[in-house]
């Protein structure tokens, strides 16, 4: 069984517990790829809860289960309301009852808190306004995928440019829990707030791992791993469109100029959806440095290996794998 | 082959039939709990066209599915306009072609009696204006769980408060089919009909049941069942909300007053989602004597059944859980 | 492999390439009927985007994921903006990496163009604004069920009546490649253009079948086939629908005397859904020469069939198939 029922919030897991779900994904990946069918959740039911509408996250966690001999139910926006009709505690508790698992997408964290703290079934976060831990799964399996020849992961610098989203945040709160570099290059006003350097000094405490944020761009000289995320439209926001595009243009925007900035090292990482053109130019979308589809592919890594993990099939699954790749 | 193709109102069928189906769920969840997996609907498609939303139904539907080696489809409200675009006989017709099973949750009991009429394929009928006999199924079954110490079904008293809502006439449908005690607490114009009340009469000269209907509170002393549902926001009203609260409150909210003068034995139950502090208090809701969650649980369990049923496949789903409990 | 990755267009394919499919779909159903499960595409996850609502289409495709051991993941109208919040090309590569295959419905046939050339799987037109492959591919299957007594394809003559639609310009694409004699009878203003009769004359060359475009009824005399569709409601259209039926009704409306005109061997055809009363009478649609649910039965056989042929397990299928049916 899992130390903690559920995946609401990267820090409250080790970093021992992250490399396992990290690995255990990689294993798997190989696993599928190599054509072997898994069924260790034959017949489960995830329950998948929408706030928002969402095409990775949807699409992820329904193929994964799907190879795992599974099947996703799609809660679309508006159908399920949660805290309206029925209290959060009923719903929780209904759900607990007709499925195996639950993840959700959500406008607010507490509803993700509330929502994991009354089920009875393990609940996984499929975004917040507070953070996004699957894509730090997949995110961080994709720099170890990418890690730079002879390095390792504690010896990376990983930058992100421009807004401090929850995806910033998410980034920070993994890369500095396993020991990485982490650099957050934005704008005063959009810079990761005390709390979540808060996190990030405690992490690094117990890592070795260091933390920076900064508007001086050469702070982003030497990266391993350049990463951004879009300029507005995730959330409501005080400022228009506009104004936020004079906030970060051009200085944050990703070109190739800051692509050699960085180095020969540098990786280009995203989200995704990019906004072409704004917080990154097509040129470097498109280059070779690129390894945002990689990213997108990870989030399907990730997201089966934390369905098998908190569906407490790890050990099972790993003899699995371990048999049929001949390891 | 069942005797009726569809499962529309509770009343097409005898007393040994639904008792059939109902030990045929229990059978099928002891199966499952027992981790037993079963594929007696491998590769067939349940056709679910919702014209309104709904969370417990659509959610055991599909987990229904998934577990019996099957596939639902979720025909979401506006993406088929049942005799809008398309007759309903033709999309009957045409579904038969394309699904093995249909359901539906419709705004009028018409539409499901057309469907039913018209396709080639088994229909079930998850919840009109008129009934709600999916819900019958689980609740019976809840009700045969937890059955007071030395007492049959037929010697148990279970009461409805408030609303004459499609849940009280489906309700009163299988209590007294079933031979059962059957009491509709509600106020005067909120009681159910003259139809209702002439299928209870004729049920109970066939069962040995019998039915009351009242607005006098000395009837749920010895309930064994206490029952309630939502005051308004079903369908469309005549009055306001306001009015209608001001007609149920206090006298038919469910509390804990209300339990103890029904008796030592008496549950509390609920088809859900609940109002708490409406027609129920917290108190009732989170109490030892509250099954409400294992109704929703039971949702699952009798539409299980019902879907093994309607195919066919009651016989030999009965003999491979046996065989699988050693029974 | 197939020599062309998606089936975004007949015209790209060979006759003896759709014959193949056809037949494949043919053996498909009658190993289905006879009760073999398939399991080729086993844990294959095909991704449908639909930017209008579809039934048939849609609970085709997933039915049909269903029966082959796979999984279709319904992303409904405004669930993926192709070309807003992300280009296509980024969605496309995305999708790539998380589905197996992908089939999409979309308003503008451009889309489903930049789709296949981008997607790194497989990608299948489920209804343009220019064409409606699949239609076809069920409609052609549908046609060699039901050939008249002693004759072959290759000399019937198929009539399409009334507007034409994207299923009147597909229908004739699939007959005339395949050989078969195309008569569109519509009114001026009304036909296939220039584009299609371009087309149609050189599939002509190449297979010996023969086209017509006119308003004279006597063009019907002899037909095979007889088939319609709506005359309103596909797309926007500059005129309203009073003036468009005022237009087809009543010379092309599908009755008993033009089903009588056209000869013994005619049957009707309808891609459905039906405008009863419009487009043709209910006796037509009621009659022994109707074959318009066997259609919808065939769009079913003929999408398993695409499916199987561009995951390229057209070989594995046929010989698991005829394994099983003893041939």
């Amino acid at each position: 069984m899992p130390r903690i029922k559920n995946y609401v919030d990267t820090s409250d897991f080790t970093k021992e517990e992250l490399l396992d779900i990290l690995n255990l994904g990689l294993l798997i990946k190989e696993n599928i790829k190599a054509g072997y069918p898994l069924n260790v959740l034959y017949h489960k039911t995830l329950g998948m809860i929408f706030e928002q509408a969402s095409t990775r996250t949807r699409v992820s966690f329904e193929t994964a289960m799907t190879q795992l001999g599974g099947h996703a139910q799609y809660l679309a926006p508006g159908q399920i309301q949660l805290g309206k009709h029925e209290t959060f505690y009923d719903t929780a508790k209904v759900l607990s009852r007709l499925v195996d698992i639950l993840m959700a997408r959500v406008q607010k964290h507490d509803t993700i808190v509330n929502l994991a703290k009354n089920a009875d079934i393990p609940v996984i976060n499929g975004m917040s306004d507070y953070n996004h831990p699957t894509q730090e799964m997949g995110d961080i399996t994709t720099m170890f995928e990418h890690l730079p020849a002879g390095k390792r992961f504690e010896d990376c610098k990983v930058v992100f440019v421009g807004d401090a989203t929850q995806v910033c945040a998410s980034l920070m709160m993994i890369v500095t829990k396993l020991g990485g570099h982490f650099v957050h290059f934005g704008p005063k006003g959009f810079q990761l707030n005390e709390h979540f350097r808060e996190i990030a000094r405690k992490n690094c405490e117990v890592s070795g791992g260091s933390f920076l944020v900064t508007d001086d761009e050469e702070a982003i000289v030497g990266a391993d791993f350049i990463y951004t995320d879009v300029w507005y439209g995730l959330y409501e926001a005080e400022l228009s469109e506009e104004e936020r595009k004079s906030i970060f243009y051009p200085k944050y925007q990703v070109d190739m100029d800051m692509m050699k900035k960085a180095g020969p090292n540098a990786k280009f990482m995203h989200c995704l959806p990019a906004t072409r053109g704004e917080e990154v130019t097509d040129e470097v979308m498109d280059s070779d440095v690129s390894i945002a589809f990689d990213q997108a592919e990870n989030r399907l890594t990730s997201i089966r290996a934390l369905l098998v993990y908190f569906m407490d099939k790890m050990e099972e699954t790993t003899a699995i794998c371990k048999k049929n790749l001949g390891k």
